[in-house]
């Protein structure tokens, strides 16, 4: 059951939903209780437990956030809008119910991506790139098409990291045929390592958060300590090739003050910069204008600084 | 005959040549002359007119910036560089020498540039949005196929426009595939019209320069005029489709301080404004970077604010 | 009975008061109430209505922001503040009630405003000049005279708008006494005319807000499309005199970064940018420090970015 | 006889005029020369003394920037301008030469200047006011009604200082009727000393330039410890008045990235700045403008940055 | 007892605590009560006085922030936390207790700063600048050696200007080694004086605030008008000392953009400014990180902008 | 003989010079000839070779910049200057003439500086951190005790770099006993290694210039890559000390738009910044200034943005 089926008044519903977050709070009268966000998968609802002791006989006798639970709600109407009063609360047990559908995902599956990303890199002629490419990508991989993006920006899902890397694709590739003067193998070669040091920026939990090198040195740091380590292992490091992919990821952020250490000097540099400021951009905001009814305007769009669009009322 | 064929030493040697710039100048011991900037539609080349009355037996009785003459030329060493001395100088009869290489032009036809844009006006099925397309472009169509985009940065040549707003489709019609939320019909429609100001905004001679209503409006500002009228004119005032259009044109620089009066504040002016970023830095900066030898540097890029690139030797 | 008159322990208290806002809230045991902001047209307050079902006897069942009701009230002691509780509200009928004194207005009456800005209109000696001012106002008059100039910032009141370009004209008259190469003419058609979108930009309702043009082209697009109508209309298109004042219009935010998509190119142009910032300016700012004792600071003044200043015990 | 009377082969020409600068410089085989920049008063023009002992025989054995000659000169023809050959020059006698057309000056002269400051003066009624401001200008009275206010910028001629008070007090005296809440007494008074550090910060040579304390403190910083001293003379330390005045001379410049260690926090020295801002803006402009012919772009006007301006073809 | 003490359950404990703050607010259903901030000269605790009858019988007949008071309390459990509950307190009689541990003193004592300071002016050779500084740290000696240098920021607690100076006088020391073109006389004087305007900035109250004079002038301003009377004192007006000095203070906060109304003109304003600089982001980081845990991150600190730095555990 | 020895007339003069700059030119009448820039390892000066087939004798057929000459020379006076010519010009056998003289170095020898150097790599106690800065410093320790540290502004000269990180270290040594929190061993090693990249980034020749990884990478992203080799190779790649040592390089600009890809988030990356700002601003300038008369103005400051300083007239 999903929350928008929910109406005041509902008892005794059963339903499964991913915890997002489980703070301790307490009443005026100091009475403690447990405030919950919760996602069915599609729309997220606050929702409270008054009896604390209702958690001692979960697995772990406290509701643990990114994990999936077995729900019994009342629904109460409070100011005008449903309340979900949690009285009973259970363990899942993954083998019965399918869990996939509560996490948020990319548009299409991680099969797909690993094809997709493969015949681009199979596309790469000259030996040095896509020997890097290959092994930067072969050594991380399980992390590199499972990762998401980011945190609370754009493509924060599941698979999101291979994603963002495959819509970059598709722009370049119609580019290098506008372009002709790109080198596709070294924009390729760019694009698809561009990001690797978010494999390890961002913890791989169920609940992802910035790992310490994260804080403290950034994926662009990362991702250029991981792609030196693969040009020594080869021994290629004074060609132009490997020099080139170094700067490619240290420029991607395009300007200083977002963080890149030098701004694009080589053209494909320039041109993975502006695939990943326009994918970055359209990505994040067109999930929120899809869900947004045509003639009003969206919520506020993390990517475009918290800014709020219209979505006319034009028929296609 | 072509600049990098002459050396030094040659004399008496024919060629035709666009005049870039004529300027009287005087010698240390006040004997005028005339200095030239001249173009073989390659290469550009300083040369000298050492007697002043040579340009009497022309039909302007002058030399003009922007025709194509006869010259006869010997050249000396100056510094270790050629230098053109003008000994002789005719005018050019249009019917006999064939001057389009000397006016640099888009990389295909006027033909096929028109025959290509008028099959994504083709596309655009929302009637209001073709109506007004097909009457803004056609209204203007002679200039608006042959104007360039710019005086001194990106597609500064004759079709620069056309071939933009070209460059700019071809990009939009992949983000449609990565991206469905967009509005095709309203993206391909804002691309097509989002420049229709540079029209007046720059002088259609040889030599392009920025009228009074450039300098004073611009062409956000004078396109926003052109499309109102055509607006009134069909009575699609108060649409959906008139608003977004207008917004469009607005908001496709996508800031305030690059001149537009309000920031993107509907997904497809989003994207316009992302894909007019991506060809402006990328058309400009690969026409010089196809000009420079792998290995080395580019001389200073205009629309990448006067930066200078490297070429890696990199083979695909 | 004002605002300022009550005191704890007051009851039966009958009112007339406008509604600025009115939401339902909850109270912890989650019963509803609602939370109101009253205006007497001196001082704001808030206050509440327990009984929810006290509206229904009203025309609308509802209280409806923007609108006059009669309250009869109690008032309690909360927190060592009055706390206005509402025992009664009943619909107001305009025909007995003097309304004007509830909705904030410009200092001086709209007669007084269309007596003084016809006449800087009838100075205007060149004729382009006056045509065109002459109709743009004349089509917009009643809106242009009534309209407020701004939702939360500088001459938020009932005839903002025309006082506002009536302060700026005074100091216009100052200054071309002040500086002789002023163009009168120009100058004062520049300034009847600069904020002549603002008639579409803000909604003409009681409780005023952005319209759809408003938030997608601003004032200074919408104004820039009402002007070249009329430009079209008398055949005015090339003169210098329309260019200019176009310009004027386009300009008159002074920088980029405020929205305007030229900066002053015009030297009336620029005086207009500049008493429209030293009208804006200084308009809000004596408005509050006026009602701020001497020796105190000032409340958050909204168009210094909510800077406090000091009012100096200093007689004069 | 002025430059513009001059023309190609005027031989045995008297003129005088003053030397804005004079350099010597050396001809492509090294024989010295002298470069002149020479002003009748209206126009400036180059000039040449071939024979450098021509100077010998003036009083100071040179040729001294700031002082007016007379000289005898040739016109010849260089790249199509009038060169001005000197063939002697000789000291002027001020007895019998007037010299005050060659040195530029306010539109009115120094005891009109006078006057009018001191009417304003007058209409300041609060004693503690009016008493610190009439010792501030008297003992600097001298430099105050004679210095120019600034170098290169806006007003900088004879009395500029004083006519740049002088414009700003009339513009506040329009404004003190606009806004009612304006302390008349104390803006006049901040007007009045705003500038008063500009007498020392600017050397009162023929020739000003900046003094060691105008480089390392500045105007503000100057009339700040000049005002202070005033201030403990009198004994006013602790007054609002004299706080107000020092906060009204720290904050004339508006914001911090101008040179003002606060920002306006009262509401006359926002005024102020307002006023000070326009005046320095508009005043500079005009000259300019009333220069250039209509229908023509200006030259780059230093105060706005060294943009050029339209002058429009409009008939008032 | 210290806070970090106190259990849950504790009844009837007796405690000395400065107040921070102290609020009446109101319970739900409107009963008032005391919310505190209370400091044990280490930690600060919330607590709540639910009986406001109880502070009648002290001697104020209210608890005045910035008095240490004896408490007697009980702890309950709030949301998991301590809650502090006071049930009786009693003004303090200093005579008895000793109250400085409860007020944030700096790391040495005023004594010996007197002491470190004193050497320092005796290392002054230069005459001019020796009388100049001894005057002005002379009469206003109790202020300087006891006022604290900020309110938020860095070194908010008593003898925290000296202390200020002394840490910046140390830097300067090694740097006078470094860099012997540093004129140690000058830079030491300029150290001495630079903050001098905060002992009228901030009020010598024990809950320090910004005066008038801090709000609308500023300590530079201050300082420089205390310089200024000096040296008129001494009749330094003109002097290379004076004017250096003077600079110094101006030039300290080393950007337009931070107040200096000039920015470092000559080396030792350069050296201060960067020694101001450092001890200033130095000293209050220092001061969180010294209570913060190894391996984990520091709350918000103030002159950081408020940002949040990592603490690594690594062993010296 | 040095070049302030040289006076007008003077003729056969034999000389060493450093050639800093060596330019073919040309005459008004086209006869080419060498422009040089020539250093006597203390001054700069002009001269010139009108004989172009004078170096033909030379071993390298040309003059080559960054090599000492023995040149013949006459001095000419050229607008009051002394201008050089060369009549002259032999190879230098570096067996017979001391060349040290004539390449600026640091004030200390190179001995010095790896003695210093060395005691403070000794304090370092904590064994991870003081094996990998061995390690660094070890395999690159010829580049880095002899590198200069930039082109063209601070410490450029011989040991630059050695020098720059020397005067750090005494900074540091001083900060450790002000500020006890800092952690001595993390703060002296970040240091030590902080420009290790420009051992790379500018090349080891006698006129440096930057490498295609200076250009592409910078020294920065360079440093990162040679630390990230020794942590790998000791196998440190999980601990603080680790992670802390490429956070400080990464972090060693202190500000995004200074080219550093994360800002200072540990106490000791903080310090390292501001060391490293004042170390940077001071040396350079203190060369200057040192060279400047007292009472004068200094020429352009390359580190301060090329402004010029005054150097007051005070005695210590």
């Amino acid at each position: 059951m999903k929350f928008k089926e929910l109406k005041v008044g509902d008892n005794n519903i059963e339903l499964y939903a991913l915890v997002i977050d489980c703070k301790t709070k307490q009443t005026v009268n100091q009475t403690p209780y447990y405030g919950l966000i919760l996602s069915d998968g599609e729309d997220q609802a606050d929702a409270r437990i008054w009896t604390v002791s209702l958690v001692n006989n979960l697995k772990d006798k406290a509701i643990v956030p990114g994990e999936v639970y077995k729900f019994t709600v009342k629904v109460n109407d409070y100011a005008g809008k449903n309340q979900i009063i949690i009285g009973q609360v259970e363990d899942v047990d993954p083998n019965y119910v399918d869990l996939s559908s509560f996490y948020k995902s990319a548009p299409i599956s991680e099969e797909q991506l690993r094809t997709e990303i493969k015949s681009f890199i199979k596309m790469i002629k000259n030996p040095i790139l896509q020997k890097i490419v290959v092994e930067l990508i072969g050594k991380n991989a399980d992390k590199y098409f499972r990762h998401q993006a980011a945190i609370t920006m754009h493509h924060n899902y599941r698979c999101g990291l291979a994603y963002h890397v495959y819509s970059m694709l598709k722009l370049a590739k119609q580019a290098v045929s506008n372009y002709p003067q790109l080198n596709a193998d070294l924009l390729y070669s760019g694009i698809l390592i561009h990001d690797i040091g978010k494999t390890i920026e961002i913890t791989d939990n169920k609940t992802p958060s910035y790992s310490l090198e994260g804080n403290l040195l950034g994926h662009i740091v990362i991702g250029l300590t991981m792609l030196s380590e693969v040009i020594k292992q080869f021994g290629f490091e004074k060609t132009d090739e490997a020099i080139a992919l170094q700067h490619m990821i240290a420029a991607h952020h395009g300007e200083l003050e977002y963080g890149s250490p030098k701004e694009p000097m080589i053209l494909e540099a320039l041109a993975l910069y502006l695939f990943d400021l326009t994918d970055s951009k359209l990505a994040g905001t067109c999930e929120i204008v899809g869900k947004t009814e045509k003639g009003t305007y969206t919520t506020q769009i993390p990517t475009l600084g918290r800014k709020t669009l219209y979505v006319p009322k034009i028929e296609e």
